[in-house]
């Protein structure tokens, strides 16, 4: 893949913003005659076996709900051979349990693929009682089950990638019509992650397009509509400590982005779809330099967060101006009850959602659940009580070729040491 | 690339049609611990290798006319990287020369992406003069251009591949909106190529779903109005002299397809949209073992026609119901009048378009022009003239790294030699 180099980059404490880049070339071919990352040309293209490497040790999370069948399997088919399936499915199971549909898919898919995958439903008892016993019960409602949010399936997610032995976990929804632009943003998780050389890296995808109906005809717009208001905000926030106007954060609200676990793992994650910009006002809470930090080596690294501007479009299901206003809200709210928001940020976002008719004069924004990061989990009894109680746990193994198979796997989860870290997947 | 095996494969004479087969992975990983063509399972990987082995001497050919620059950046930037681009334009040049604007972002992706490429017009009266002269005057029409059908786009591009010393032309057309529908063309061409294993090897995609528009919602229909004609009289054909019935044949209009320059340089085009369906009758009169062949060496080997069912959806222009018919014709027409055509399947085609109207009953359908093969041109001669004369022709050359360059490189067509072939494009 081929990607123009950033042209400027904003820092926030230890936490370096790099401005959108866009993809050149999808395939930048071999190896030989290629540009470099420390060349001085306008692009660098990242190799293949750079981009594999990573890949190797990338967990790819699918938050699911209520798909079709047909758009699963091409995000699957989409997802490059090495990464690891997780899906996190939020669908309904009554009067037609469409997660045990999901999950057929998945295994059938696998099965002609050859790779492994995992499968859980958010709503499963068994994963409540595992995130109880592991020292998680914010995750838990008073249903007894995992609150249904959307920030909630991806820390799941981040949970069941912490187990794999993997370093990198990226997200992409499930909700999409371009199996190509699948391919697109996990080579581009995998090139942004490779540029970031920091431990601590973070990629973030901004759609080429995000193609409407529009009286008739497909129109391809730039931006949708909750991220132009997030993006502002969050821009004015970096603007007000900076004292320069900026525009550099250009994915607030990506739904696709992945990061290293040793990042993610320290990270507090907001439930519903504060979820992604969450993330931009977590990283200037706890690497910004403003307020105290309770990781020193962080900080002495850098936390590069690389945007990059996809070339296909982002072709999903419009959900509606209902769905954009809650996302628009829960977005603001997160950003206006941080610690680091200054006043001046909490003006005007207090005055757009008065304007808006969210909330009255005087009044402040719902505050938004955050939870705590998922490197506090003791994570080898929430693996134990996952296997014994979780029903709705499926893991597909990688298949021994036909001649050297002479029993079927099991199916329980394996456990496997490396270091210290308990792992499933594979 | 992840491929399912196909079940089963028709022959007429020496031309081997394979059933579809379907893309189940994109990107299928590290050739590690991969299937290979001929293992049993369901499906076989093609490795990363061997696709880039085929793209080092692949020529993308990309018809294109009067499409945004935008959607043209799109497609170039899906292309990969090891590929070489030609571009063949039949765009206005007059109120605006969009020819202009098309050679230009060409070169701007070129600059970026550090690659070669090659435009012409296919109405510049150098390309005419350069054909005429090489020894297809058929191709040039009263006004002493180049005839505007696709078809003789498809036949200039392949005139121009034959000219870069690579042994294989691939096409994708240019009203294409998903990138990454272009990279998964690319690569299934590489792949099916590769499983041909054939020196005369042809491969042909059918798209996965064709978006459409219907009631303010995209509807993912599987087959376009025109292809299911064409490919029922087309198997109908193959059927009646078989005694079976069959619905082997899935992409009698395949736009999108590639081939050896060994068979195609051998192969009669025709022009306008009947250029698709012909190839199909082309094979089946000179090496489907009914007629008399100039080619006893192709005989004697196979010609396989690998049928690759895509991922992706093909969002592209709808150009209208009138379109549609005049594809439609323009097929039928080249089954009818074919020597290989049995009078069974030349009735019911007649019968059809009665039907349709396009025809009285007892018309025939009208005869589509059919040129001889690319390798009866004197190619020496095509290139001399072009050179001097074409005065759209733009060759991109591969830039220099920085350091390197002392002077901006000549941009005149450069003549090397391999073997006896004159070359162009590097």
């Amino acid at each position: 893949m081929r990607l123009e180099h950033p042209h400027r980059t904003e820092r926030f404490g230890a936490v370096h913003i790099r401005e959108l880049q866009r993809v050149v070339e999808l395939d930048s071919g071999e190896e030989r005659m290629v540009r470099r990352a420390d060349d001085l040309g306008p692009t660098c293209s990242v190799s293949t076996e750079a981009i594999r490497s990573i890949e190797r040790d990338l967990v790819i999370v699918v938050p699911c709900m209520n798909e079709t069948r047909k758009v699963i399997e091409g995000v699957l088919s989409g997802i490059p051979h090495d990464c690891l399936i997780v899906l996190v499915s939020n669908s309904d199971r009554h009067p037609v349990d469409r997660y045990a549909m999901e999950a057929e898919s998945v295994e059938q898919f696998c099965r002609f693929a050859e790779r492994p995958a995992i499968a859980v439903h958010q709503r499963d008892p068994g994963l409540a009682a595992a995130l109880r016993a592991a020292g998680m019960p914010e995750m838990v409602a008073e249903d007894g089950l995992v609150r249904p949010g959307k920030g909630e399936a991806m820390l799941v997610g981040m949970a069941l990638a912490s187990l794999s032995g993997r370093r990198y976990v990226g997200y992409v929804d499930a909700d999409n019509y371009v199996p190509g632009a699948i391919v697109e943003y996990c080579k581009a998780y995998a090139a942004g992650l490779h540029l970031a050389a920091s431990p601590f890296g973070m990629v973030r995808i901004s759609w080429g397009s995000k193609p409407k109906l529009r009286d008739g005809r497909v129109f391809y717009s730039r931006q949708g509509r909750s991220s132009e208001v997030t993006n502002r905000f969050l821009n004015r926030l970096v603007g007000e400590y900076s004292g320069f106007g900026t525009e550099v954060i250009a994915t607030g609200n990506a739904g696709e982005h992945a990061l290293s676990l040793e990042l993610g793992l320290r990270m507090r994650m907001a439930g519903g779809f504060a979820a992604e910009p969450y993330q931009f006002i977590d990283l200037f809470e706890q690497f910004g330099g403003v307020l105290e930090t309770a990781h020193t080596d962080v900080m002495a690294a850098t936390v590069p967060v690389v945007q990059i501007e996809s070339r296909n479009p982002h072709f999903h299901d419009d959900k509606g101006e209902h769905h954009v206003h809650g996302m628009r809200t829960q977005a603001l709210g997160a950003i206006y009850h941080s610690q680091v928001c200054l006043p001046e940020v909490r003006a005007a976002i207090q005055e757009f959602l008065v304007a808006e008719g969210v909330v009255g004069p005087g009044d402040e924004p719902p505050v938004e659940r955050v939870y705590p990061p998922v490197g506090v989990l003791a994570i080898d009894l929430f693996l134990d009580v996952l296997r014994a109680e979780a029903t709705s746990l499926r893991q597909v193994w990688r298949p021994m070729p036909e001649g050297l198979r002479t029993t079927l796997p099991e199916q329980s989860l394996p456990v496997r040491e490396r270091s210290v870290t308990v792992h499933i997947g594979e």
